[in-house]
């Protein structure tokens, strides 16, 4: 018979897969000597064949827990369901990766009419007894039973507001016995069914409702947005309750060996007196810090930190640790990885590097990528003088502007819809995760830096205040008040989760600035990488700041926005609409300079470095204006019947607004296509580039121009552009007594591209693949029509694993990036390959160019720098995956 | 030293590649004995030099000229440029794939002042010097010298007219000398020089002036319209010129030796008597036919007939050749196999091989797949009566029904539109290929049988109406008039191309039937063809249609067509407008029994055989009224504020075709994903056709259907599918207790679904090649944007070889579908594999196909016989291939 239930003595940390997180690390601290609360772990397989067997238990599994009950009986002298000496026990999920406040808990599970007789007497605190009581039948009603959690709540309100009290702990015991019968009669009365009161029934339901919490939304939601696989299963950790909430001699509380905010080196967490469990992540009663700990019960305290340097050690990683006070006795109920900021990832981890608890690589491997993101966004400018509004803890670094948002489902389609919203709530909840992404920032009015609203927000890396008290929400009206201020739904407010301040409006904002620790890191990071990191950029001002990140190169310049600036809007009209070459002529001669002074300053900025210049892209209707608007517009002028010169001038715009318009403009005339119905634009855009490249190179500057051609989809259309700016470059150069390295090159976008690489390699020089058109092309989807439409669904519902649009499809279009790579270096063995689509700054897609063989990746300026780490964790990989085979 | 010149007796005719078809036939009759007036052949090869080498002669040509023209000069015993016995040569192009009326030529060469001396004195016929000369300055001002032909007709029409005749050959001797002044004079003032009087120098110019027509307009528009490739240069004939214009007792005509348009074994030709080379085909004067000559000259004629027949019989295939008599004196001028119309050369082939001229292969490889077009489209019904308002030659069989048009380049315009236009000219000439290439049929009011107009429609398998001297043409009024009628641009005719009539307007149309002679050579490559060959039908009439052309199953039925029945789009409508699942469910409800129907009569009509049928593919937004009609419309209510539950209807039409709106619809919410977001459409329609097929097999007819999913572009996308139609599938089988043969299969039309095949193919029972939207992501091209706009002019410049659209592209797409295919039968050895995009009835994709290892093709219903024929050219071409390696 398999085993589907390990005592905590019988497992060890490097189990977490079988045992999940919390089990492994149990079962670890079990085995260190550390005080904690004995139980056993049912393994994530049986949970894997519950689901699989239409929720049945597998054989053997039943048995299994009653034999390891039994043992926790033994061990913890009490029996369960016995009237005299109950044993409680908690059941908690727990999955091989951590999971926060996705999964379900029960605690104080045993209890019933008979048990409770013996809680009471030997607690002697009939209070304590029937507050647990209550909290049992509400997380079993609401976990198990699936019984909305606000009808309890309703309950509770009701109790205190008749009592005139603020706090839950403030009722008095007779309320709580009729919180308790009132609480019965809604399980009744919502279920038509009684109440559980065997303790083996509660027990054999709370592991079923673990066991399908795995598939509940909330958990498939998180599995989504964190990339966890569904098919890992979640343990159940069964464990003897240990009681914080018997009195002001006992308490819980939450914990890091280090600051998760700032990475500091010291004793960082939070407590509640006479409470339990979840009452201090809820954010229901606002904890103390745990340094008062010190001073409320000092033995307690040192034993508590010399137990969780010990875990340090042992884990050689910041712990995140749980821990209760039972009458003056300390319990450590739960350790892990802690989660923390990425700016605390670094020092962290540069600090351990000097420490010697851990070497670089191990450094490197520690921070996520993408949460450097944090790091790399605005902040409020600290030179502009600001008086906030409000306040609160400063629960996840960065800031952000936004309209005020109340509830998630709204942040969620206003943020879809490319608004910048921040999502108020009084706090938040797992249920308001679909809102929280979207939203560019979250203010709370209650809850610690351990709510959920704070840990959400840091592992997003998403600005957060949390339990600004000074806030009120209506819900109903869609305001907030702060002091005599009314700010409504729509409102502008700015937040600093660094500082903990809200303000009104908008706010000017500053780039980020790298730390030391950022700096050492990457160049850590630099040091092993074999990718290259380029940016994209347009401006002088991007290339700047792609250059202080780190970037090696331009890998896309695109020239379409240098079209797109109003005073040279007009221009470009001029030129679409030209019947002939001449005109057409006309209004490119006047474009020639101002392109020609773009490039100068982007070359200069990137000096010595390549700039990979592409040439105009989209199709030529994105620059006229709205068709509707002209439509109208026409029908006006022809009415009125004054200027006839502009309504012959707007006929003409709409007729060629009519002419251009495309059934599906993303397949359509654009690119080359362009280029070779029109050469003239490319050839100015060549002739801009050489002569911009010459000015700076009198000026003894180096600069090394890369001229690339979009939307190739066969040879013969590379083949007369690229004699057509060899030809105008030679002229120039010639004429001008000037060498120039420069290279001519094309993105490959199209599949068709991919696929004859080898041909096309023939004439370019360079390929860039360009994987959002690729994606496109490959999968069939418009991402425009598709993310809003079926893209999102298809993702939550597990059909596609990833947005293919932010995480590179190996399967398909990686596919064709090999074949791509595969033939084009069968043509030319040094071609220089790299990718600049959006992918370029995605870690798990830049692993993949990593092993494709890429020379490579281009992002935007911001990501430079987790393309960076990411690169330099792809080598890291690759060698411990050549080390294990 | 390069061999670049050969006399007439150093070739053959398996020289062709290197002496172009004309030159090779001419040294292979030569060969034979036949009566040739001698010269030689300038390779192809000096050809493809002169081009690269910037218009050089290559080294030694010229020399080598020198040589053969002075051993011609010795043959005929006359010397190039004497004044006394000078000899006259023609100078033609010849390239290897016959391209007549594309290139150009020269007679009369070495005529000038003083050879006309030697020419009057030897012919003692003044008038037919002349005569000779000014055509002579006509042709070489023309084609070598670039003056337009329509100067030199001016003034030959003003002396007519100054004279008071009607044909060229009454004009006075005085009157040609007066035009040959003329003649020199024009030239002149056009080009500011001279015309040349140097016999070495015109020879030069005519050499040079045929290779450049290599690369003339007309000749590479021919070259794509037929596939030639661009690289194979043309040869030049240098002959001793023959006169047919020397009197009455010489003339010249044109000849098959079996009839090209019936395949009738008879003596077919025209003739005309005192005329020169271009004047019969050129259809300025009407020709004799051929049988005129027997009474006219018996002794030249039954010469003639021997002399084809030894041609025929050498070349074992039908021979059009021209021949020259003067002075009773016959030549032959070359000969070449002739074209033919589909009917024809079905006859000839098969009367060959039963006269044991050729096997069963050899007739199966003469026809070209694509001239059965013909023989498949409509004629007028025989059952009306019908008036013609004019009559002409039966030029090119079929009927064609379209607007009467004028000029070529209106015809292509309104053509590419896809308005249905006849061309109608007084005759046509190469530059109006284009025109003709996009109208239905052509009607001209000048030439015969063998004019331009006739051979160019019989080539292209169009209806033409050549020589209806009934009709007058006003160019300028844009109008012909018919005895009274007139008929003006815009209004619709009829042609019969089978009977020379004209109707006016629209005339009813029946279907083809196939000839005993179409079915034999059918049922010859039925017996050595691998592929299956299906058909595209969405009707019982199509599938009936399909039946009878051969088909072997349907390969695609789509099921959209059902929906947009003008009964059944309320309801469809309907459905898409409902706002949740039940009114959803209620609208498919209805549409169910309508669907079953539909698949009752398709599947009953392809009883035992397969029928793949497609679940619904296109996106909603096509089944809904047009955004702008109802934008009015809405306003229109709003305004009248009288019908409030019509506009309110009409208000949520308008906001879900807003909410449906794309910007790119191909690659938005349609196929599969449809599928996925509204499961109940395509269970409708699953439970529709096995309803429909259980309705057939309890009458005792086998079925089976397979049930086809678009658009996957990942397996996925399959799986939920798959499973819910099998679902649905078992749930009805088992309660109606029937067995019932069916797959469920998807299209591969994406290039991810081509790439991860072997993914798919672990569900899909069958792959379809949806080639039509795979050639459009492959290449990233909407073919709806693409065509008008810059596709045709890629493919005329030679960027594309072929439309990919057209011809599947062998190296892009069909990679894909190599890829495709090695995938999914990795996965199912016996996976079943077609392909149903248009291409399914091209011959050069269906040759692709059969070598891909395809086990099917699928086309639309008139091209089943010519995948058929094209699939066994596919095994016979496979088989000469392998015995050459």
């Amino acid at each position: 018979m398999k085993k589907y239930v390990y005592y905590f003595d019988e497992g060890n940390k490097e189990m977490k897969k079988l045992l999940g997180g919390k089990g492994a690390n149990l079962a670890e601290m079990t085995k260190m000597g550390l005080p904690i609360p004995q139980g056993f772990i049912i393994t994530t397989e049986a949970c894997i064949e519950y689901t699989k067997n239409q929720k049945q238990f597998p054989e053997g599994l039943w048995e299994q827990v009653q034999d390891n009950l039994k043992k926790l009986e033994k061990n913890s002298n009490k029996i369960f369901g016995n009237i005299e000496n109950p044993l409680l026990v908690s059941v908690r999920s727990g999955a091989a990766i951590s999971m926060p406040g996705m999964m379900d808990t029960i605690l104080n599970l045993g209890l019933n009419e008979h048990t409770m007789q013996g809680i009471i007497k030997k607690s002697n605190n009939e209070r304590f007894a029937f507050d647990s009581y209550r909290r049992f039948i509400q997380m079993f009603g609401n976990v198990v039973m699936d019984i909305k959690g606000e009808l309890f709540e309703r309950i509770l309100e009701e109790t205190k507001q008749k009592e005139k009290v603020e706090n839950d702990s403030e009722i008095s015991i007779s309320g709580l016995k009729e919180v308790v019968k009132k609480y019965k009669e809604l399980v009744y009365k919502e279920i038509g069914e009684k109440f559980p009161e065997d303790p083996q029934k509660q027990l054999r339901m709370a592991i079923e409702a673990v066991f399908s919490s795995w598939d509940n939304k909330r958990a498939v939601t998180y599995r989504r947005i964190h990339r966890i696989p569904d098919d890992l299963g979640t343990a159940v950790n069964v464990q003897e309750m240990v009681f914080g909430n018997m009195g002001t001699d006992s308490g819980t509380g939450v914990g890091f060996t280090r600051n998760p905010s700032t990475g500091e080196k010291e004793n960082y967490g939070e407590y509640l007196l006479n409470a339990q469990g979840e009452d201090v992540v809820a954010g229901i009663r606002t904890p103390k810090s745990l340094t008062q700990l010190e001073k409320e019960m000092p033995d307690v305290y040192k034993q508590l930190i010399e137990k969780v340097k010990i875990l340090e050690n042992n884990y050689k990683d910041v712990q995140d640790y749980e821990f209760t006070i039972e009458k003056n006795k300390l319990y450590i109920l739960q350790t892990r990885d802690g989660k923390r900021t990425a700016q605390a990832a670094l020092k962290i981890a540069i600090d351990m590097v000097k420490e010697g608890l851990i070497d670089k690589n191990t450094a490197l491997k520690r921070i996520d990528p993408n949460q450097l993101n944090q790091l790399l966004h605005r902040r409020i400018d600290p030179n502009i003088e600001l008086e906030p509004i409000a306040t609160g803890l400063p629960a996840s670094p960065g800031a952000a502007s936004g309209k005020v948002i109340f509830t998630a489902d709204e942040a969620e389609k206003r943020g879809k819809n490319g608004e910048a919203v921040i999502l108020v709530r009084q706090e938040t909840t797992p249920d308001d995760i679909h809102g929280m992404v979207q939203a560019k920032g979250i203010l709370t009015s209650r809850g610690g830096m351990t709510s959920h609203a704070a840990v959400v927000a840091r592992g997003m890396g998403m600005p957060c205040v949390a339990g600004s008290n000074d806030i009120i929400i209506n819900l109903e009206k869609e305001l907030f008040k702060v002091n005599d201020k009314i700010i409504k739904k729509d409102d502008y407010i700015t937040i600093d989760g660094g500082s903990g301040h809200v303000f009104m409006g908008k706010v000017p904002m500053i780039e980020p600035k790298m730390s030391k620790e950022f700096k050492l890191l990457l160049s850590w990071a630099d040091n092993i990488r074999k990718l290259g990191v380029y940016a994209n950029a347009d401006t002088p001002e991007d290339s700047k700041k792609a250059r202080d990140l780190g970037a090696e190169g331009i890998g896309l310049c695109r020239t379409e926005h240098m079209f797109m600036a109003p005073e040279r809007l007009p221009i470009v009209q001029a030129m679409i609409i030209a019947d002939n070459k001449k005109s057409r002529q006309i209004a490119l001669d006047k474009l020639l300079p101002m392109q020609k002074s773009d490039f100068v300053k982007i070359l200069e900025e990137m000096h010595d470095l390549p700039v990979i210049i592409r040439l105009l892209d989209p199709p030529l209707h994105e620059f006229l204006p709205n068709y509707e608007e002209t439509l109208a517009k026409v029908a006006q002028l022809k009415s009125t019947k004054e200027n006839k010169d502009e309504l012959k001038k707007q006929e003409k715009i709409l007729e060629r607004i009519e002419m251009l318009r495309e059934m599906n403009p993303m397949l359509g005339l654009r690119g080359c296509r362009l280029g070779l119905l029109y050469p003239e634009i490319y050839e100015m855009q060549a002739r801009a580039i050489i002569e911009a490249s010459i000015e700076l190179i009198k000026q003894g500057i180096r600069v090394k121009p890369e001229i690339m051609i979009p939307l190739v989809s066969h040879i013969n259309e590379l083949k007369p552009i690229y004699n057509s700016i060899k030809k105008i470059a030679k002229e120039i150069l010639t004429r001008e007594k000037i060498v120039l390295e420069y290279k001519i090159g094309t993105m490959i976008e199209l599949p068709r591209a991919a696929l004859t690489a080898d041909e096309i390699a023939e004439y370019a020089e360079f390929f860039s693949f360009g994987t959002n058109d690729l994606t496109q092309t490959t999968f069939g989807i418009s991402r425009d029509d598709a993310e809003g439409k079926f893209l999102l669904k298809y993702v939550e519902e597990g059909i596609l694993k990833d947005n293919p649009f932010e995480v590179l499809d190996p399967a398909g279009v990686g596919k064709l990036i090999k074949i791509g790579v595969e033939l084009g270096r069968k043509t030319n063995p040094h071609l220089e390959i790299g990718i600049c689509g959006e992918h370029g700054g995605e870690p798990n897609s830049v692993e993949f160019c990593h092993n494709a063989g890429l020379n490579y990746v281009s992002c935007s300026p911001f990501r430079v720098p987790i393309a960076r780490l990411a690169a330099a964790q792809a080598v890291l990989k690759e060698k411990s995956k050549n080390s294990n085979n």
